[in-house]
């Protein structure tokens, strides 16, 4: 029987680092990806062109993709754009594809980008129109997509909505995001259920959060609702800056485990991502990795830091 | 809607404690048994009927049983029993309820307990038959009934027939027990559902470890394929003696907060569960919880040991 393939997007290089104390070099976000694309990850998210006084750890963004592009011409690269001020940073530096992120609240919007959430609609909207229109490959989060930490539990017609919007102005792909790590199974089963009514399931992405440490079984329950593409961060690195309560991503590592061990095929190596995380880990000065990685080191001999 | 109920046993009093290089007082094996009756459990493996010499930390067995007779009359107690003699200790102090273990493969019953798989299924099928003449309620454990840490993959027909002769001999309830920890979702579903076309689905229960991480996807995708009984243990308490250092069951309250979040009812309380990990801690001298509990300490206000 041919093994079902599913497609890992690693976040590490934005979302895992952007809120990081430590200040990591040029070098450092490059050999990180370098790694990863040797464990067999074959899409990142590469960077964001936020403002650099917003977002310090990312003011990079433009010699990440450049450099990246030359090194790593197969690798598919992803670039956070906040709006088309970010948009046209990222096509000057040759970034091929970018992703809008749609907070899924008024509240969230407000305290995030001080926009309200048809604002925020409407810019992400122009910005997906005009990154097509510049023949660039499109993404759009749609987030707090669960539970907004203001709010609460955010209305599943809410989330199809906006999802709906995203598609209109020209995302191919939609990243539902579970921001604070607040899911649970059958939640992202009703979820998914409802957007891959409204549009094709292969359009669709999960970005989950551990921070209740149900992200593996979240990430089952997409699979088994028939999502094939997934956002992960190597070694759990990551979290929100502007959403109290959030911890790391879903591990690439535990992802990974759990799908190889369950028939998915991901073209990627789980010694090479122990690798990645042994270098993530001398960057950040920390120990980190997911829920499967005391076991993970048994099993290849790996050490974590102390 | 009417919610499901899902009836969770507590392992940590047997389970959790068996392998503990701290030896643990009657009083203090007490203690969190009543702290699980207090959160909601309604049903623990209370202890073990094996030989004291071989397994010190539960010599005092027909003491446990006794007391919590007394004083938590309506909590269902279950008692492990090796064989027959350890049958006729646990009815004579009084155990209403006791489980077998079979373990799946050659391998692991000669290294276990010295006899191969047929004299060790002969001995559970006399136990059981024996227990029910006694009028016990009875369960029994087909342990690793995914993978050996001898052997590798167990045929799902091994599993299946095993769990039929134990079903025949007059277990009320099989348990399916990944004993190493090294299920993926995929595996659990196909196992239940294999089983669930031997017997009633209502007759099985599941034992989950968390080695890997994938313990909360595990518990997952058997609710999914209709499994409502589950083992589990408050804190994570636990571990499997072929993987020094692994983590061990998998965690009651992540269980629990999976489950309930799930719109599942339980009758559990998440902060009793929390008030019954950190008396476990102060009995065991380290730092316990469930892959939930960084976030369920945030939740709730309490602090770990340090």
């Amino acid at each position: 029987m041919e093994q079902e393939t599913i497609v890992i997007t690693d976040v590490a290089p934005r979302d895992g680092l952007q809120n990081q104390a430590v200040a990591i070099s040029t070098e450092g976000k490059l050999e990180l990806v370098r790694r990863l694309a040797a464990a067999g990850v074959r899409s990142v998210e590469a960077t964001s062109f936020v403002s650099p006084r917003a977002v310090p750890q990312m003011a990079d963004a433009a010699d990440v993709v450049a450099r990246l592009r030359g090194e790593l011409p197969d690798l598919r690269l992803s670039t956070l754009v906040p709006n088309r001020k970010g948009l046209e940073r990222a096509h000057a530096a040759g970034a091929p594809e970018i992703a809008v992120v749609l907070s899924a609240t008024e509240t969230m919007n407000l305290r995030n980008i001080n926009m309200d959430l048809a604002q925020a609609t409407a810019v992400s909207e122009e910005t997906l129109a005009h990154a097509r229109e510049l023949g660039l490959r499109t993404r759009a989060y749609v987030a707090v997509a669960f539970v907004c930490p203001f709010e609460g539990e955010v209305p599943l017609s809410t989330v199809v909505r906006l999802a709906q919007r995203m598609r209109e102005a020209g995302a191919q792909e939609i990243v539902i995001a579970d921001t604070i790590g607040a899911a649970a199974p059958a939640g992202v089963k009703a979820r998914i259920a409802a957007l891959a009514d409204t549009f094709e399931i292969d359009r669709l992405a999960v970005h989950l959060h551990d921070t209740r440490g149900l992200g593996a079984a979240n990430a089952w329950a997409a699979l088994e609702a028939g999502v094939r593409r997934f956002d992960a961060s190597v070694g759990g690195i990551g979290g929100c800056p502007f959403a109290p309560g959030a911890a790391g991503n879903l591990a690439t590592e535990d992802l990974v485990l759990m799908a190889e061990q369950s028939g998915f095929a991901t073209g990627i190596a789980l010694e090479g991502l122990l690798d990645a995380v042994g270098y993530a880990e001398s960057l950040l000065g920390r120990p980190l990795g997911g829920r499967s990685s005391a076991w993970l080191r048994r099993r290849y001999g790996a050490e974590p830091v102390t």
